[in-house]
């Protein structure tokens, strides 16, 4: 054995050497009791633990049932709050927001009974094609870990309220790396090196886990390297548990378990695959849908396979400790659950019944389980959670264009007013959110109602999303008749979901004509999008006069749309993605590692339509002064970078001031920009305020073996997009 | 420390033992005279040996220059033999075909004083919108190191005439991972598993090296997980030396010791570069371009940091000992040279003289400094050379569609042909061909000539690969008053070349429009294909009668072309690349590994337009009696699966059989096919014939930490193409 090859093992055993100690998830103080429990159960009713699914098992032991939803952007229940998608919240840029958002949709949650929620999910996304990017918060590891730990940090309570009766257990999903899909293919089987996986895809997780103490993670549905995640040891127990030192509950993605078998082929049969999984430290298995008994992974055959003595029952039983640890820490173990359990249950089938509510097929679904509190209506009709869902939309709308500031828009110069497109007057929530919402504005009644009869405000389709162009003449006419019209264009539920990717980024259907249309007409018009994913609007980008996105923007759309248009709100959202110029650019993502070459495209440009942390404002702001306090640190040590904010417009404003590192030379290159902090800051027109960022260890490590901040030259960068940077050396010298 | 880590430090050590003895790459018999040469020079002509520029440092010392020069598919030399592109080369699935080339293009490269060449690429090519996807075999590990290997065997010679007077090192490049780059761009960061490294990119590597004997290897541009490749130690030294146990000669790759600083800031200077490079074991530093002289790494400042102590001069004493070791082996050393030098250097500059050629601006290049054999023209005009030239040509043409058997034609049933497109009368010859070939017959040439006085050949341009449509009325017009349409298009060195990549994979210009323009005639109309990468031909595939692809078919493009299009010759070429049906689909291969959720994509079909393997004939083929000669093995044994094979068509035609496997469970996760073996077979119509495969370690093995074949069930297939295949399955017992 040669020397590099000793130096390998050194390096290695250190690797796994946990990085620092970890404050306990749940508490430790009823392993006592749980052992006890564990003691008194028969192995049925210990699997039975395993899933959500057999509230007769908990009841018997006096514990109430663990219940499961959804909470993407707001509890997925008839008349919860919805307030705008996940890309949307990120578009704020704004944590506080955000962890407020977190602690209402908690509340509303546990006012249904339910306990955890199988969100956020802070999947770092790098392909426009993938049909989930919707659901995340967009392409930055930092952004997304800041953004899903606010959120997280929310759902779950921070100290002395963490998984109170107001709180829930949060899941930070897809563990791990779903989000750089190949080809934008759902679940396409991710490779990547140590390296990446660690700064990139790993990072909002660590950020998850050391910041907002998440409770809950779920596996991803594909393989990494080669091995499905569910039952990839490495990350599931070396990285997870080793290294980040997390001790939550795990729960299974939905049939990824039987998957083992059916997709992949990777397990002898389904003793086996419930025998890894277990092993790879799985807790529970998720299964939503219709007939899963058959299916079951954690079920009877697990029963049978440890009867049979081929799975330890030690196995089963560290899972159980793990889901009553869960359970005794949101207070569901205990008490008189009797008359809740006799409330909902019928008693022949283990079935939840119905209850009174508008929707009652909701309790039909296999996946709630839960009790709503006597007043969970109330809390649902909350008006403080409604302003809540229309401040955050609000904050979410991103101002992309606004040429010769044809924005905001003046009722007394534009008195007849066009709202055109396939997303003026529907419904348009995105993914994961009720089939049944309390109320939803649409942009043209958001218009309407703001305008009130200071303006004639006209409708007209123009198109769908096919590529039918027998609406658009009569878009046209009304567009001739009018003084400004609003292009209100995107997506919808149905052209960017969960289960379907795209291998086209253009607007779907005949939206391009349409706009190219309307903008013959000679009138000043105003391109807003509702969709899920950034799309390829290459000519609409250059002709346009002004274009903004608002991605999903909850029940409140167009109250939000309508207030921003027409100055009410000055928006001040940015870009959590990049917007590519078309398909054949994907993946673009802002902090790209160097190319070997020079880039040349033929006939094309290489540069995005829109950067990163991009976005506009009625106002003006200037950065001054800008100054790190010190030149010179020593690893370990921390400085802070300082500089004055000024709005230096006539109207108050939002801007978000964005630091951005880049650690000139390294034992492994990095991006030429990483994003390390953030701040969102209101001003009165010719306000100024003095912010200041932190620069230590979390804004100067990356994971290289393990994380570490190399000495050298950095470069501190502040702007207001991840475009234009000022530039600012920094040397941080050995400790 | 816990039990898995350290299993994990065991399997470290054993990954790194050398899987097998490696016969030597060059000669040790001259290493004590090696030894006695270094001691003899100066330390400026020590660092001279590292570069090929510097011809005055090898005279004193009484050695040949080691002169290099290109051989993609073919030398890139004014009035050398210019055969197909190297995915055309691919295309015809026979490797003793592309050895008898190598021969040939070594050959042509000795007569003109050149000893090493920078050829071939064997990367695997995972993404259409690269620029240099035309220069590689394909997207097929082993089909690459099968066609690769073999072209390095033709190149160097086998057994005794291994770099004997006839033969040349050739270079496989680029090490390693280029042809996978991220939105296709020419040397974009490559991130990966070593799981998927080992599998994918450096699997025709270690063919090149266990069956070739390659003699030089260099590195590629872009950062591999985060290290340049040229200095990445893990891929120069872990793999190549202490894995592979090669021992050959590292040649950079242009400018790329530079860019360690000018691009990637990996290194503090140019001293550190050249220290960093030496250490990673690159021993010459390749530089073609104008002034290098000012950005050499291995130049003064590599003398004046040895000189300061920087750099140990060991480590440059050990890189000449490899240059001098290949020259030895080259018979470079020894005998009276000064002969030589004096017929072709300026004794002022050391740069060459012109001599008397064709082309005297050749010798004006910086990376010729060859010195030609008197014979040099008589070998370069060789019959033979041509002929085989038109044979790789003729073997390469690939039939994709051919309804209702539009094809052959035939001159009785057409009396008036139309050849009309962009590439139908241009010269096409694609990247690193020579500005000057002997000669080019284009399509409509070879049409014509063929055609004789049997048919009235006329010739529309059409388009050229703008926007412009304004030809496209008269080839409109000619389609009209012919009886068959010869649709010539797809690329040319301007739309698919080395520095450019694209971000669409539509045919360049108006061509689309150009076929359905014609298709709109009602005529019977071919679509011939010469191009550079596979392109987006969705609506030709749907609605064209026959398409044929023949990428740049050489000197005889027009020849090869018309014997195939009239039925001279059957094609028999198989696609060695996966044809997209849009640039979203990218990256497009058929060995991806399963996705974790079924695949939809929105509107739009996830199936590709033509599969990996396909090709069609004139005639049919049918495959029976499959056999494995045992159900069963044991791990380290052997098996053969035998068939028949028979032509059950009219016409004569070669057919070329694929075996795939499919390791069924596997510690990690393989692709669902994989291909471990091709024959292409010719048949008269009836003839049939019974072939073989080998099964054994070479088909089953893969690298899980090493390379192995795992126990269990595999699935052995058979077929024409990888779209269909026939299984059967074959068990591996442990030994």
């Amino acid at each position: 054995m040669n020397k590099s090859n000793l130096l390998k093992i050194f390096i290695g055993l250190w690797v796994f050497l946990p990085v620092k100690a970890q404050e306990k998830i749940f508490p430790d103080k009823f392993d006592g009791e749980i052992q006890s429990l564990i003691n008194s159960m028969t192995l049925e009713e210990k699997v039975h633990q395993l899933a959500t699914e057999y509230p007769n098992a908990n009841k018997r032991l006096d514990i109430e049932n663990l219940s499961a939803g959804e909470c993407l952007h707001g509890l997925k229940m008839p008349g919860a709050t919805v307030f705008p998608q996940a890309l949307a919240m990120a578009s704020t840029w704004d944590e506080a927001l955000i962890e407020k958002m977190g602690n209402v949709v908690a509340k509303e949650a546990r006012a249904y009974g339910i306990h955890q929620c199988y969100s956020p999910m802070i999947s770092v996304t790098r392909d426009a094609r993938w049909g989930r990017i919707e659901e995340t918060f967009g392409e930055d590891p930092f952004l997304v870990g800041s953004i899903g730990s606010a959120y997280i940090k929310g759902l779950q309570g921070m100290g002395d309220q963490r998984f109170d009766k107001d709180h829930i257990i949060a899941t930070a999903k897809h563990f791990v790396a779903d989000g750089e899909p190949m080809a934008g293919d759902n679940g396409a089987a991710m490779d990547i090196s140590e390296y990446q996986l660690q700064n990139v895809h790993l990072y909002p997780f660590r950020m998850a886990i050391n910041e907002a103490l998440v409770g809950s993670i779920m596996p991803a549905h594909h393989l990494l390297n080669g091995i499905p995640c569910h039952v990839n040891q490495h990350i599931m127990k070396d990285v997870l548990r080793d290294q980040y030192s997390w001790d939550g509950l795990v729960v299974s993605d939905n049939r990824d378990l039987e998957r083992l078998k059916s997709i992949f082929n990777f397990v002898h049969d389904y003793e086996d695959a419930a025998k890894k999984a277990l092993e790879a430290g799985v807790h529970q298995e998720l299964a939503i849908f219709e007939g899963w008994t058959k299916e079951r992974m954690y079920g009877d055959n697990l029963v049978k396979a440890v009867g049979d003595g081929i799975i330890d029952e030690e196995l089963v039983n560290q899972a159980v400790a793990m889901v009553l640890k869960a359970k005794f820490a949101l207070g569901l173990i205990g008490g008189n659950v009797d008359e809740r359990f006799d409330m909902i249950l019928h008693p022949e089938n283990g079935k939840p019944k119905a209850i009174s509510f508008e929707d009652s097929e909701m309790f039909s679904k296999a996946d709630y389980f839960g009790v709503p509190r006597n007043n969970y209506k109330e809390i649902l009709n909350s008006p403080a959670h409604n302003q809540l869902a229309l401040e955050v939309a609000r904050k979410s709308i991103t101002l992309l264009k606004n040429d010769n500031q044809l924005l905001p828009l003046n009722f007394n110069k534009y008195k007849n007013i066009a709202v055109i497109g396939p997303n003026a007057n529907e419904v348009r929530l995105g993914g994961y959110s009720s089939s049944r919402p309390k109320y939803f504005v649409t942009v043209l009644e958001g218009i309407k109602q703001m305008a009130g009869k200071e303006a004639n405000v006209r409708f007209a389709q123009g198109c769908d999303f096919t590529e039918e162009e027998n609406k658009i003449p009569e878009a046209v006419d009304l567009a001739m008749e009018s003084d400004v019209i609003i292009l209100v264009v995107g997506g919808s539920e149905e052209t960017t979901m969960e289960n379907e990717d795209t291998d086209d980024l253009a607007l779907p259907g005949a939206q391009d004509k349409l706009i190219k249309a309307i903008a013959t007409t000679g009138k000043p018009y105003v391109v807003f999008l509702i969709n899920g994913r950034p799309r390829a609007i290459e000519w609409a980008a250059e002709h346009a006069p002004a274009i903004l996105e608002g991605w999903y923007l909850g029940q409140d759309t167009g109250t939000a749309v309508a207030e921003v248009l027409f100055g009410k709100v000055n928006p001040g959202g940015k870009l959590p993605v990049t917007f590519p110029r078309n398909v054949g650019q994907v993946p673009m993502f802002y902090n790209k590692l160097e190319t070997g070459r020079p880039r040349k495209i033929y006939k094309s440009d290489p540069e995005p339509l829109f950067h990163f942390g991009h976005g506009l404002s009625y106002t003006t702001f200037s950065i001054t002064d800008i100054n790190l306090r010190t030149k010179s640190i020593t690893v370990g040590d921390s400085t802070t970078i300082r500089l004055t904010i000024k709005n230096t417009g006539t109207v108050k404003g939002d801007e978000v001031v964005q630091l951005y590192i880049h650690d000139l030379l390294s034992e492994r290159i990095r991006p030429q920009k990483e994003l390390r902090g953030f701040k969102r800051i209101f001003l009165n027109a010719g306000e100024s305020r003095v912010i200041q960022f932190n620069i230590g260890e979390k804004q100067l490590e990356y994971w290289n073996g393990d994380w570490r901040v190399e000495p050298g030259e950095y470069e501190i960068m502040i702007g207001t997009s991840s475009e234009k940077l000022s530039k600012h050396k920094l040397t941080v010298t050995k400790a």
